[in-house]
């Protein structure tokens, strides 16, 4: 058992939030940021002129979506349903047009092609909470 | 003019991130994320067992979705429109969520007053935003 | 009277952290992340191959620490002083840095110019702040 | 070899930022600032008075610095040593602080314990990068 499983399971609270779409989810949107940043900072480090200008920006904006939703799915006291599913609409949305604008330069930049992977799992993931908890909870 | 009306005007991007929905939208996230990090803190040291649980919870998601929106809005060269509204959705069912929460001890505290003030602002910014993005760009 | 003084007066909390330097100190961290994150979206835009690389890179990071501090600085309740004035040095390292990058291109981008300024602003209030806590609480 | 490290050797920029403590201070602030954040939102939901106050204050500072600390180690293109080594002094200060108020309910409360050791294995990583980067870049 890692570390973040070992900490969600010592919480407190409430038990919906401890089944596994839940962690898959959180471990999707910490992983899917991390590699949106680092794509973004090997984009401008590509220095092809306004190429990668839309990358960088889908980039940034998917890792800060990620990171704002990896923070609201770690906090598991007392979760606002309506508020957690749209959010995870609009990380979903982030992660597939991060994913879109990377598999244009995947088979030229490997940083593009792990990063267009890492979105389309955490799409995926986000897609799969959220259509739990609009059924369950909303 | 304020310095971020000043830096906003400088960018060689496009003219339709530089209406004045979107800069009145920018600085209410960043004021209403401000507002909220500091009600959290504030309802952390009231100390009133878990009477402010719910709310310490409101305050920090508000604050992480608004924090994820102004650094969205921040970026001016070209925005996924999709994106950014369901972001706008999502920041404004945060803020009317902590809203109602800090509207319930706003008489009896005055960080929840002006919590409460500041989200919904900030949700009216986001809603006018919103359909304004629906309307023109999506 | 403004909304983030409002609300750090009606704080609980020790008036240690409600001085004027605190205050002005949190407000030129938030300030300052605001402008470097606009500042790198344009340094992105204006697509200068790789003569912005170096400012884009001084922009997020200043951003990045401006954000980390603006957030310790919004909680006043039991700060750790030692913590405090150690972040207070990294702050104003990275401000110094990215008003010295920005400088290079302040005559011909005006991002840039109003950038540097922000920096330079922020550097000395973390730099005043940090001596004082260092002579009165460390 | 996972993602973290495939997009970090295929980024176009230096090779110094691509050595082994480099890697390992990143993954240890990722996990801190995650692992932070929970028990921040598992402090808040035992709902002890104001026994763990200052443990979700330092669990607080700690994810925030941690984050940006996870921010700029994320960019290897270009860092400024100077500004990479005062943040990782930072980062090791409020690993430590937290480290140290979690232990004192570690053997009480599980997430405490869980946090401790992260806080400690994150405290020792920037000790380490923060002396060889001291040693052979400033």
């Amino acid at each position: 058992m890692n570390r973040l499983d070992l900490i969600l399971k010592s919480h407190p609270g409430h038990a919906e939030t401890q089944h596994p779409g839940w962690l898959a989810c959180l471990e999707a949107c910490l992983s899917c940021a991390q590699v949106c940043r680092s794509c973004a900072d090997a984009c401008v480090a590509e220095a092809k002129g306004d190429m990668l200008t839309p990358c960088i920006r889908r980039n940034m904006d998917c890792a800060a979506i990620c990171d704002a939703t990896a923070q609201v799915l770690s906090r598991t006291s007392q979760p606002d349903w309506r508020v957690v599913t749209a959010l995870l609409q609009a990380c979903a949305a982030a992660c597939g047009s991060c994913a879109t604008e990377c598999e244009r330069h995947a088979q030229m930049m490997e940083h593009c092609r792990v990063c267009a992977e890492a979105c389309r799992e955490c799409e995926q993931a986000c897609a799969a909470l959220g259509s739990k908890a609009k059924s369950c909870c909303c």
